[in-house]
């Protein structure tokens, strides 16, 4: 006790932020220990059942025998591995409408999963007290890197459809502009498809509107499109072009967040930034020069070398096939067990691994409600999805995430859920 | 150019920093690039030729046989894998007279490399403007983590044998207090065995003055040891305990950074903090929550399995040896070539990657110094030692790493810089 005083008498502002705010996670995780039964559908991870091991050990004996130097297992060069930064910009390329990208590896930085790209920006553009524009809902870990920060989320008005409603967004600006705080808005964040919490994707037609925007306010706001869960579609890639190849974004600084690893081999933990300003890339580059001095080589050299080999794209497509299906059984579970008929409502996803369930206007989902707790006595668990709004509202969405679990426990969760549900009509 | 200059003035304050100081090493590595012929004697790289990549391999099978979960691929705990932070403690608990520390894996945080533990400790203690203490000479990279966060190091002073002078350290605390600036001193670095860049290690009874200084301030300043070269004596360990287990240091919040693949794979990149105070260690797993949650589980699994296995302590026995072969080469080429005749002295690193050698004075061997020219006209290049004192002098050293070449390219790289020397008289 005496430590733990005098150590908290010497925290700086950010270690004092940091030490006040519980990780939601950490929340979620000491609920569910004390709960050995409990099937998760909160925790945001992969299959284990489809990771690629036998490809990662072809991969770590394909280096072996092909580099002699063993170079992979030195440190690499702090910004990533030049054929991994090409690799990234050749997947980018592959996808509809991208073929035309003018980018190279300077303008790729390879980072400790997409997120340090996040968290680094996040540091580049915004001092403590400014104002950074999510997504209603958003990545809550991303809210919580934000809030370590210092910095505040704001969240940016969504049309009845979910899409960005561009006239609020232009009141939201006025508004910012009259209270004194639009020189404080120093970044804008969203999830342009399959996006955690609510597996949307946007619609082109909504970028461009965006980009329209964000040209005309006359300065530039730096913007995030973060596409961690791109490569998890079920049947075909989501047709949107992102903000470095629509028309509507050329000259505003916009940066590309994305992952190797999440559908593919989450223990990888190799992630990328892309934008076509590389001074944004190079001072990402500086800053995670201090951080760590570059995501490990090894992990890198994996991914490239399955990409070469071809295994990787493989691979992802069995990824595709095993989550379209796992889908399908959990939202066939959650009709035939009556979760609508509650007064629930979703949009069934197309990509992902995650569903966003509305509950009934004037339910309460979140941590210690007794909803919440009536599904702890069940042994099920979910994200309760006012973690996910900026402001902490509204409180009637649920996460639920069916990457995880079987089918058969997958099928035994929802039967617990929609059964708390049921006692909430 | 217009882009450019678009994202300069959107920059945060840490922005501006990191874009106007450029690292020191794309600078070296600039000049370096430009002559195809140069020999290095500035990369602190360690040798490409005794990478474990066998060991890594069976590894990776091993983990493919043992673990048909494959949860080694999935996402892993954010503070690191908890075996791993067991054979962190027993690991430490192995050195001479450090068999009685009592720490559990609560106490230890897996970051990337041990320079992330050190990142995040300056964010949890210091805020922009504050004061962090630190040998003379340091650690380049932290003096550069430093500025990029804003910090200010200031040097502690030296005995002339190059320990601590605790009379001179009273004086600087009562210079600062005089200054108004004793509060913001907020951190305290040093690097207790094999330091780079001096190869010096500490004296246990410095380190016990040391503790006996800062728990009679009065108040807690947190000191970091950092051992990332500790695993590489050529001999026998260096005797001295840690401020973990010296008495003089009970109470005072203190941390030990190490690494695992420093004297290993540098390409996994996998270090550790380790520190008696809980929240110490709880507060960097936040912050490191936030930067990237978790450090690659594949990384953490593969040094787990050779630790299990012993591969991984009996590879060091060979490291051990081959470093110590090569620096009695390096050293030998330095004395038959007559370097000590010229002016120049040092001290026999007893273990490390390095060796600090001081110039006549007088002598500037700064970047692009005559000196430095010359080398480089020469083909070969070695580290300025200015870039690694606080107040960037004195410049009559330099640090000559012998990682990396091999023993006929190191006599060569000797010859060519005693050459240069010889010039110098």
């Amino acid at each position: 006790m005496e430590r733990s005083a005098q150590l908290k008498a010497r925290l700086s502002i950010l270690g004092e932020r940091v030490a006040k705010n519980e990780p939601v996670i950490t929340q979620l995780m000491t609920q569910a220990l004390a709960r050995p039964k409990l099937l998760s559908l909160a925790a945001g991870f992969t299959d284990n059942t489809v990771l690629p091991a036998q490809i990662v050990a072809d991969s770590a004996r394909q280096l072996l025998q092909d580099d002699p130097s063993q170079s992979y297992l030195q440190y690499g060069v702090n910004q990533g591995r030049p054929r991994l930064r090409e690799q990234v910009v050749e997947r980018l390329a592959s996808y509809p409408g991208e073929g035309e990208i003018a980018l190279g590896p300077k303008n790729v930085l390879i980072s400790n999963g997409s997120q340090q790209s996040l968290y680094m920006s996040a540091q580049l553009f915004c001092d403590p007290g400014d104002i950074v524009l999510v997504e209603a809902p958003t990545y809550f870990v991303f809210l919580e890197l934000l809030k370590g920060l210092g910095l505040r989320p704001v969240s940016m008005p969504t049309t009845a459809s979910g899409g960005i409603d561009i006239a609020g967004l232009e009141t939201l600006f006025a508004d910012l502009k009259s209270k004194g705080d639009l020189d404080r808005v120093k970044l804008l964040y969203f999830m342009g498809v399959f996006a955690n919490p609510s597996a949307r994707s946007w619609l082109e037609e909504d970028k461009c509107a965006l980009g329209r925007f964000v040209g005309g306010l006359g300065w530039s706001l730096p913007v995030i499109e973060d596409v961690a869960y791109r490569d998890i579609y079920y049947d075909e890639p989501w047709p949107s072009r992102t903000v470095l190849s629509l028309p509507e974004w050329a000259g505003l600084p916009a940066m590309l967040a994305g992952t190797f690893t999440k559908p593919y081999a989450t223990g990888l933990k190799v992630g990328y930034a892309v934008s076509h300003d590389q001074d944004w890339i190079a001072h990402l580059a500086r800053i995670k020069g201090h951080h760590d001095f570059g995501t490990a080589n090894y992990s890198q050299a994996l991914i490239e070398e399955a990409i070469s080999a071809g295994s990787f794209e493989r691979h992802l497509i069995t990824q595709r096939a095993h989550y379209a299906e796992k889908h399908a059984i959990f939202e066939a579970a959650l009709r035939s067990e009556g979760l609508q008929d509650l007064g629930w409502s979703w949009e069934a996803p197309v990509g992902g691994l995650l569903l966003w369930a509305k509950g009934p206007e004037g339910l309460d989902t979140s941590l210690d409600s007794e909803f919440w707790n009536a599904c702890l006595e069940s042994d099920v668990t979910y994200v309760p999805g006012d973690l996910c709004f900026a402001q902490g509202e509204p409180r009637n969405f649920v996460r639920l995430s069916f990457g995880v679990l079987a089918p058969d426990a997958l099928r035994e969760a929802v039967r617990r859920f929609v059964a708390a549900a049921r006692r909430f009509q």
